[in-house]
């Protein structure tokens, strides 16, 4: 009836208990390194969604997921949990929206264990660090290559645990040098941070940002992924909650393009600073709050 | 490892094609019938979590969905299709974002058979008539209890399908005469309209509103509904997405109570009057736009 994905990634064990309380550590090692479409059109990314549910169908206890939204920078933030053991992990928490999430991390009976960004945000403050103070036990995580101070600092391969599920963390620097993609175990969603976003991707014009590193980890690392895999950003400014890799690469009108047109685009997006840059990134390299 | 849900909804056939072009018919016959909390207290919607998936997995080719904001109204649109057929129904799509949705449509090789709006709305004025005009073959549907024009008129028990799938219509009044829900032919999902919202509920102060009614549409037709059923209100304004029936009966402020106490917090909520409500209502009870 379905060709069900048996996908079974490289479980490379994160020694996450060897990584406590790194502060101040490892500061980033900057390292060079189509579309009106007709009914045919959707094809793939119909046949993907199919066979998404078809993997959940493969596997018994697929996580509990939540999508949270923060309108004033138009941040998602996720919610994963084990259903049977409760540990929880969160993606992307915002300040402004703490009190809401921890009130739905209670009321769920939730265990939250880590408190991830994707990346260094520049436009919102993280509420990882807050969360650290009311929460006891919860550890935040960031890329290594952030230069943010966390309790685990992250590279490629790596994974986060939370009961029986995990993420996999694939590093995908171009938006910044420490951006990550987090990769449920399955394969089935991919939390892909500024890195990729849906119908676009985030800009590359501060931060360490390269057009050319951004084209090349996503076309690497997040279009390698399976078609069906549920894409799930840091942002959306229309109202979208999710897309699929398979829909990404067919209809993304930046990355359809070749890296010279890419990089084009992207050097002359002549986009405004953000407004919160300067508050917002200095507080987000100590895990959203200074002194903490 | 799971028990899976096999619900058998009496699925009623609706006679979809002798409703056609009923415009101006029926006008509404107005009848008068009419936490916090610990570790333990999130058991039940996990639970309910994990049935959810393994209901996915006891059937094959679930439907394709995508969750859409409009954010001045803060509505959610709701897009649900076959994956084989590519039959597609949209539930309440917005004016101000009728370009996005339809673009969404066109990629996804979409063929949308019904929009269907889950009431005759005060906030935001419905795409549907113009969605009409731009998709050949498209037919509006709304409770027969709206007052409102469509091609089809809905009431209890009927079914819209699409390719395998259908929703089945809940007659759930009390916000307005003509509010309905929209449940999954699995009751994984339910689409509650204004009816019932994420830790709320709508209002009841105006356009036939009755709070003793609500209470009774939300106890008799939806928290009658299994605990893991997904719960997708119409709009939020905290950027939550989903909920489900177990945890609305568990943590929702105003379900919670009895009815004298719901009635006593409908009837003091003093809210502004929609700035809308005099242009979208008039638009609404013809699908959105005059002379269409």
């Amino acid at each position: 009836m379905c060709s069900v994905i048996r996908v079974k990634p490289v479980l490379r064990l994160l020694s996450l208990s060897l990584r406590l309380n790194t502060e101040g550590s490892s500061r980033a090692a900057a390292q060079s390194r189509r579309l009106r479409s007709g009914v045919g059109a959707g094809l793939e990314p119909l046949a993907a969604s199919t066979r998404r549910y078809c993997t959940r169908m493969a596997r018994t206890g697929a996580p509990l997921f939540r999508q949270l939204f923060e309108s004033e920078s138009s941040t998602y933030t996720y919610l994963l949990a084990d259903v049977e053991t409760k540990e929880a992990v969160v993606i992307d928490p915002v300040l402004e929206t703490i009190d809401r999430d921890l009130k739905l991390i209670r009321e769920l009976g939730l265990d939250l264990k880590v408190a991830v960004n994707t990346h260094c945000h520049a436009d919102h403050i993280t509420s990882t660090g807050l969360m650290k103070k009311r929460l006891v036990g919860l550890r935040s995580a960031i890329s290594k290559f952030s230069g943010a101070t966390a309790d685990i600092h992250l590279s490629e391969g790596d994974t986060i645990p939370f009961g029986k599920h995990y993420l996999t963390v694939r590093e995908t620097p171009g938006h910044t040098d420490g951006c990550m993609t987090l990769v449920l175990e399955d394969q089935s969603m991919a939390f892909t941070g500024d890195t990729l976003l849906i119908r676009g991707c985030g800009r590359t014009d501060f931060q360490q940002g390269s057009p050319e590193r951004l084209y090349e980890s996503i076309h690497q690392k997040i279009f390698t992924l399976p078609d069906q895999c549920l894409v799930y950003p840091a942002h959306d400014y229309l109202g979208q909650t999710v897309s699929t890799v398979g829909e990404e690469r067919k209809f993304n009108p930046r990355l359809t393009k070749n890296l010279e047109e890419f990089v084009n685009i992207m050097n002359n997006l002549n986009l405004r600073h953000p407004a919160k840059i300067d508050i917002a990134v200095p507080a987000n390299l100590v895990c959203g709050l200074h002194e903490l």
